[in-house]
């Protein structure tokens, strides 16, 4: 299965289109400011002028952290997306120019890092387990593979090559090579897509070496003990072999997701797409494994994964608790990634449904209204005062910031929104699946012929799909994603019920013709959900939701102190329309009262507590903290009598 | 007020009787071996090694952490207080021995850090923040104090005066004097003890002097640049002007705990003695606001303090998660002696009620049945696979350790138990107070005579209390602590209802006789405890306790995943006696059953739970984890229908 690609797709507007305007019009300009140093808030990006330094265009110490290259190449990448759409002279006459920087700067090896060339590249691959060169790499390689589809044009590919050509000369399995891998993965999903580009099985080799060799040996320490460093994350949950990397057992045996979760998560892209390439039933049973490791036992239900803030971590099964999750909005998208990587291999509705719940709660969750102020920690509950004095919270900025010293995740989730079209329709043979939902007009080859279509809908602010076949082939079948959240549907063909099959959470309609019209309404009722209850954080709680999109409370609507919320199991939600927040729900609630507590007593004979009813306001949980500093809740106390 | 003293008192076969002869018996001699690198599991304390290569008997380097020399101190503390109650010539040949050590060790000027003599004795007193020296110092003033007091020997209060001389010398306001402090507070308190026994000014001034100077100064900042080190805690809940330190702000000023809880707690403690000496106001009123937050808004139900791992520090009121606690078994205890320091300015029951609370509760959670294995951290809730797998609780150790690389626990609840029996009974004029309660015949001089008499109790496996007169006075009064859990008591002299005051948690009588019996019976049932409201972590949930002694769930008895088990609030409670644990509690409790949930889901539309019904076991909480690793758990949620 593989995507619709953009070319053959136009969006129209809706929530998706929305968002990829968002991230075209306001996103990119803002980030181009940022990466050049002049936001007028925030820390400084560095990135832009540590290459013209390393280019010699100017005088500068490198400045920033080791990995700062990789949000240029990410903004890169972000910015060929939305070239893809559309041309545009002067965003390509910005990447040009960083292009012709980067081939000034290029060594004559082919070599291609601002740290290492600003400081002592004699000391350059020996620390790949902090140091990041093969990380940045590969975001290169993305970005190089991005904008050579968007525009042919093929000087960053020349550039990017290069540098491959000497990684792979550097690292391998053969005799006279380094046995390493990088500390931080990335460059495996990107080299995987740059054969798909190359069609060089060099670059599929390179891949394939970078995820088997990892975990089979020491190289971490042997590394470190070169340069007179220390074995990493002594005395802590990741001590034992590396596994902070991934690199305590080869890929193929993992079972528990650990570690970094981006990097983890990034790992897993790399290997589900390289699986995908070539039919490693081995490495797609891991992949199966790990999804169901993360998905059903370590994931939020905003899509957030990473449970610690301490090294941005997986932690351990059914550990979910609400404040101390770190929920990088780059380890969200890194799970959409994977997701997306999975759904290639196997049309299951269940990876666009983890789609769903990320483009909608926990990615988007890590920008502001306009796309211009960033949350790089998104989580599910947020009392501002014990951020400012508990240090398990500390992580928890209560403001989204202008731009961050390590900056990862605003570029990053601009490549994911203008590359959004991308992920909305797959296709496998002459079968035509809808993956996630969007108003659009489409026209693609399929095996048996090009098939085109008339999407239209405001998902998720209602469940109502409109399609319109204008084109199709005998054959042709469309595949609509009934999300796992759906109780009831109701599809219909020309006002008609289709005959049709439903298999692994999408309906399959054939026979489809041109000129049909077809009816997907999904019933979207505000519902009450419950969490698995070995997640310790969650028992006796809910947490209100309608369709993919999470709800939660804000102080500024409902007061502080939100623990002292509950609400009926029963309770009746009232849905509206909002100009700002989309789809607001209200219900009544409690309020536990403090009769009878004063600031003299901590403890006392058990108090049964009188309750005070309110209507609570319930907005989407992506966009709280829009409106100032305050309290925010996701799960709820029941009230049961 | 005064503490009635070890030679007035004799003790009798009680519970409090029994941690006394564990801390004799069994902690003092297995913790000697620690001293001397003898045990054959855990890490070597190196302490007496240090002293003697500084003594120059051997040769080897300083080893373990610069404040070693405190473990040593505080183990002669504790042997001293026993032989307060009786001599013993063994180990004062071991005390002597170590004596003359120090002697040996002393620099001519009188300095005494082995770490400074063995390492670079230039360096000494430049990084106070850090290195601990003055701290040392405090717990060596204490050692020679008790020692003094138990022996009459004075050989170690020479080497003392010797060592404050050349700190008197060194720091203070005067011109040409350091205007330091320590980074570790304990001195302050240790000076005033030691005045009490010199009656020698420059002591009691001495201690004003690192009070009063305290935060008024960027001493830390400054003592930092000038060894070239930057200030400490960056980045941190605790960055702001060294208030890790409690130096942020003078100390009359203090209205929040903050920082290092030990550090804040012994200050507070010399605080309130120097109140105590001085009569000093102001210091007065900031220990009862202090005391009010710590108490009222920063403390567990065990008596825990100190929230956050991070720092083994305070975090900010009514946050009081279960999971995440610190509460090192030291910072319960210097809340125990904080406690003991206000009682004597104060009669005020609360500070006896918070002295039962941590006796029977957070400090001794921190030794086993035995007194030979030692908990660091008093979580209220133990998850032993989270504590693998989640740097949030990596720091809870999930079995009690025979010994630590950093050792103040161990020593620090020998030196609490040992002098267990001069926190007994408190005199003022001529009113005799009984603070805790335990077994035991006392004599003592008060203002108008000498009082003598006996009690008998269980306390706290039962609430009946019994005193016979031996001796009384015109004019002597008995205030017996009537703990604020008790509902209803009865109390009799001589088997009629007395004329009596009550005042401020004291009952006072009044015109006892020789011979007079009084049956003073407090009614201990068992009973569920709620949390103030504004507790994020508590709400909804009960505690159980009985008198001062908390209870807990324990995995052995009563299965796993303990947060789905729920209590009703009317639950009966069975309170059995039990030769191990002296009381339990089993009461009707419900399971919430996983019936319907499956390990492929994580979140599902809202399932009503149901519940399996059985009966619970709850254990005193300070005995938990002497039968193996396992789940924890104190607050339990409520089953409302």
């Amino acid at each position: 299965m593989d995507y619709v690609l953009s070319r053959d797709i136009h969006l129209a507007p809706s929530p998706v289109y929305s968002l990829v305007r968002k991230a075209e019009d306001n996103m990119l300009p803002y980030q181009w400011e940022a990466l050049n140093d002049r936001l007028s808030e925030g820390p400084k990006s560095y990135s832009v002028r540590n290459l013209r330094a390393a280019a010699g265009e100017i005088d500068a110490p490198h400045a920033g952290a080791v990995f700062q290259d990789s949000d240029l190449f990410k903004w890169i990448e972000a910015a060929a997306y939305a070239l893809k759409r559309e041309r545009n002279e002067e965003l390509e006459k910005k990447i040009d120019w960083l292009v012709a920087l980067m081939r000034k700067a290029q060594l004559p090896d082919g070599y291609l890092d601002t740290y290492y060339i600003l400081t002592d590249i004699s000391k350059r691959f020996t620390n790949l387990r902090d140091h990041h060169e093969l990380y940045c790499l590969g975001h290169l390689i993305e970005a190089a593979v991005a904008y050579y589809e968007a525009t042919d044009k093929k000087d960053i590919l020349d550039v990017t090559l290069r540098y491959v050509e000497l990684v792979n000369a550097t690292f391998g399995f053969e005799e006279g090579k380094k046995q390493g891998y990088p500390g931080h993965e990335e460059i495996e999903l990107a080299l995987v897509k740059l054969y798909r580009v190359t069609r060089d099985p060099m670059h599929l080799d390179l891949a394939k070496y970078f995820i088997s060799v990892r975990g089979t040996n020491e190289y971490f320490d042997e590394e470190a003990a070169a340069r007179g460093d220390k074995p990493a994350w002594a005395w802590s949950v990741y001590s034992h072999r590396n596994r902070y990397y991934q690199a305590d057992e080869p890929v193929a045996e993992m079972t528990m997701a650990k570690g970094h979760s981006v990097r983890q998560l990034y790992l897993l892209t790399g290997m589900a797409e390289l699986a995908y390439e070539t039919g490693d039933e081995k490495l797609k049973a891991a992949c199966d494994t790990m999804w169901k490791d993360i998905t059903r036992r370590q994931m939020y239900i905003t899509g957030a994964v990473g449970q610690s803030a301490y090294g941005e971590a997986f932690t351990l099964d059914y550990d979910l608790p609400s404040d101390l999750v770190y929920g990088e909005t780059c380890a969200a998208i890194s799970l959409y990634f994977f997701a997306s990587a999975m759904l290639k291999s196997h049309p299951l509705g269940e990876y666009g449904d983890i789609m769903d719940t990320l483009l909608y709660n926990g990615t988007i969750s890590g920008i502001n209204e306009d796309g211009t102020r960033y949350f790089y920690v998104n989580p599910l509950e947020c009392i501002p005062k014990r951020s400012k004095f508990s240090q398990s919270v500390f992580h928890v900025r209560t403001q989204r910031q202008p731009w961050y010293g390590c900056a990862c995740c605003p570029p990053n989730i601009a490549r994911m929104l203008t590359n959004l079209d991308e992920r909305l329709l797959f296709k496998a043979k002459d079968t035509l699946y809808v993956n996630l939902f969007a108003s659009l007009d489409a026209e693609t080859r399929l095996d048996g012929g090009i098939a085109a279509l008339t999407e239209e809908t405001s998902y998720p602010e209602d469940g109502n799909i409109r399609f319109r076949i204008n084109k199709a082939f005998s054959g042709f079948t469309l595949a609509l994603r009934l999300p796992g959240w759906v109780q009831t549907y109701n599809l219909k063909i020309n006002g008609q019920n289709p005959p049709c099959v439903m298999d692994e959470g999408f309906i399959y309609i054939s026979d489809l013709k041109d000129g049909d019209e077809i009816s997907y309404i999904l019933d979207m009722p505000a519902r009450l959900v419950s969490a698995h209850p070995a997640s310790y954080a969650t028992v006796g709680k809910a947490a209100l939701m309608r369709g993919p999109v999470v709800y939660c409370l804000e102080e500024v609507d409902n007061g502080n102190e939100l623990w002292n919320v509950l609400i009926k199991p029963d309770a009746p939600f009232t849905v509206s329309a909002d100009e700002r927040f989309g789809t607001v729900i209200t219900a009544p609630a409690f309020r536990q009262k403090k009769d009878g507590w004063d600031e003299y007593e901590l403890y006392a004979p058990l108090r049964r507590p009188a309750y005070q009813e309110f209507t609570a306001r319930f907005i989407p949980y992506r966009l709280w903290n829009n409106r100032g500093e305050g309290e925010m809740r996701v799960w709820l106390r029941l009230k049961e009598n």
